[in-house]
């Protein structure tokens, strides 16, 4: 089956459905974790399929310096290199690379930039960014976009928001050209036999996997374009229909979280998802809270990543249904109670407060493990909630849930 | 049943058989994973247990220090704080503050010290060290020893024997006089609902749990006496013999691999081991190698501790059938491998070498915890060979097998 979102329960502007990925189907909406270096941080590729991880995210910036492009083209791709059979998302780099200030330097071609590790000169371009994506593997790729920053005036914000459309056909055209390089294209030789038989292996255990295991091999990534515009709604709106005018399967609200208030944010996804094709996949990059992404996708978001949920916990920050928890604080020394008593993740099934303010407060790595698999509960169960939410709604009409 | 070791095979001087605890059944000749601070640093509960460790040691002196033994003891003990029903061992403090050269002062009453974390005074006798033990509540308990430095001249041996046999009366009497004092004991009142019926929920589980579950709230702990006496045998003998006097219901080797050559070990270890009672445990404290712990349960000791194999996955070495691994070596940058081909644990079964090399070089925090798991189930399964061995040698006459 080609990759598509197919809606199957729509409520308001919320929809609920399956996104259909080369590898595997993912329910939407769907948080997405971030992995930026090929790994979430602290939790095994178990542990994620375990929690119902079903996509997630990639840094295209950091693995492009580590471990290279070339290196993890070599080993057949992402999902073999870290032998994760679901699907990934990766970034361009775009935004990344944006926040270097002091290290990047933006014209027409690209972005040189220096590596945030050892200053190490480098340079992306759309077509760069395309490579590097393809090399890498992820079932979704995104255009090479420039993130405005914030405050921008009005022909900064314009400039900007140009350069990213430019930028948006030079990727797709790239893209189209070399989409069949892609690692685990049915194009390219088999690189891996004991990862191969792995998958074979897990595959027997899991339908899902294998019943799409045939389709990867005859199928391509996805490229999705990027709306930018900065905070001008009106800009926002002529971003949305160029790219769109461009024409990709999916697409994404970029430029956003860079510092404006929060109900800046709100307004501006809220006007730009009105000019997003309603048959296709909505993405919101790099948002939010449990309660922002509960509302974004009750709005028509289908797709959102955030490295909060798994930074906070590393920081002993944890998100529970009575509120956020600072586990490192001396009043849970002796707390014999769950961290969430209406949680059913793992750690609240087994673990005291009290265990848990002595993991983090002496520095255990345990801690880091535990509280990241809490938080990432808590943000799939968020969404697997709204998504019965919409479902407990109306369905959509008959052939209108299909794109 | 009362604790005991149930001897059911041996071959030569090696026995292999269960150790029988309040907290379940220890396959022995069995090797302890270290647990410090009530955490095998970065592996959580459920791993553990599906590695198969079915008992773990915890350092009196880092839990004396934090979260604290009040702390521990009002949460139920070890056990329930930490939420590990099966088996726990508990050293006596007296290694750590050993170790603590510059920090501590010893007289016969017991060694005064200062926290290597704050420089905060405190003080340990045997009587502080049961006290703190039966607070923490672990299945086997040490005896508070004084372990001699290396080299020891013959007099100052002489005196630190005898100091630690003095102690392991005073350690025997407090114990006899407080043992029910365990959180555990049915003399306690049951302190944590939740965490209650969370043991009978993971009860219904696990039957091995359940039976054992009775069982554990009528009996008591479990103290060993240590044998010291530096590098001299005769010292050696004489101190076993003596502490065999006081007695206990299992016997352990302290004061070795103290800067000691390897060799010098070795035959310590061995000919104390003909002067501990062939019917009750024999415990090696802090050894060793893969190599070194085969050895040794092929020379007849029971039960072994030590922390080479998770602190060195920390450091990327990792022990495999071929030999040493050091991952962080940029050979294995592109090797698809598994790190063993001849394990079959979950790293090796999943992971590259690629994959596992990419994440030490790029400090992730789950290279720690896939390391730790690939050479803690190294550790187990060479121990699960060696039982085979023996097992596959000559069973003891009928009777024998029970002391």
């Amino acid at each position: 089956m080609p990759f598509r979102l197919q809606i199957e329960a729509t409520r308001g502007a919320a929809r609920a459905g399956k996104l259909i990925t080369p590898h595997g189907e993912v329910e939407t909406p769907v948080f997405m974790p971030v992995g930026t270096l090929a790994s979430v941080k602290a939790v095994s590729q178990d542990t994620l399929e375990e929690l119902g991880v079903e996509i997630l995210l990639s840094n295209t910036y950091h693995l492009f310096l580590r471990p290279g492009v070339e290196t993890v083209r070599r080993m057949g791709g992402l999902h073999r290199f870290m032998s994760w059979d679901r699907a990934i998302l990766t970034d361009s780099g775009g935004f990344q690379v944006f926040s270097l200030t002091d290290l990047r330097k933006v014209n027409e071609e690209g972005v040189a930039f220096r590596s945030h590790l050892d200053g190490s000169p480098h340079f992306l371009s759309p077509e760069k960014a395309m490579e590097a994506q393809i090399g890498l593997g992820a079932d979704v790729i995104m255009a090479f976009d420039e993130c405005t920053e914030y405050p921008a005036d009005a022909a900064r914000a314009r400039a900007s928001m140009e350069l990213t459309v430019r930028w948006a056909a030079r990727c797709k055209n790239y893209f189209e050209e070399h989409k069949h390089e892609v690692p685990w294209s049915s194009h390219q030789p088999s690189a891996i036999s004991r990862q191969e038989k792995q998958v074979l292996r897990s595959a027997q255990d899991n339908n899902r996997l294998y019943d799409n295991r045939g389709e990867a091999h005859s199928q391509t990534q996805s490229l999705f374009g990027i709306v930018q515009g900065g905070m001008d709604p009106e800009l926002r709106r002529e971003s949305a229909e160029r790219t769109i005018d461009i024409g990709f399967p999916g697409y994404a609200i970029g430029g956003l979280s860079v510092g404006e208030p929060r109900e800046l944010t709100r307004d501006i996804v809220l006007s730009t998802l009105d000019h997003l094709p309603a048959d296709q996949p909505r993405y919101l990059m790099g948002v939010g809270t449990p309660e922002e992404i509960a509302q974004y996708a009750q709005s028509g978001v289908d797709m959102m990543d955030c490295v909060l949920p798994t930074r906070a916990a590393r920081h002993g920050f944890l998100f529970t249904s009575e509120g956020k928890v600072s586990i490192k604080q001396a009043r849970y020394a002796q707390d014999e109670s769950a961290l969430d008593p209406a949680c059913d993740c793992r750690v609240c099934q087994r673990y005291s407060r009290a265990y848990l303010r002595h993991l983090y407060a002496s520095n255990e790595l345990l801690a880091q493990v535990l509280n990241t698999v809490h938080n990432l509960h808590f943000y799939l169960a968020t969404m697997r909630t709204v998504r019965a939410w919409i479902r407990a709604g109306h369905a959509p009409a008959a052939g209108a849930s299909q794109m």
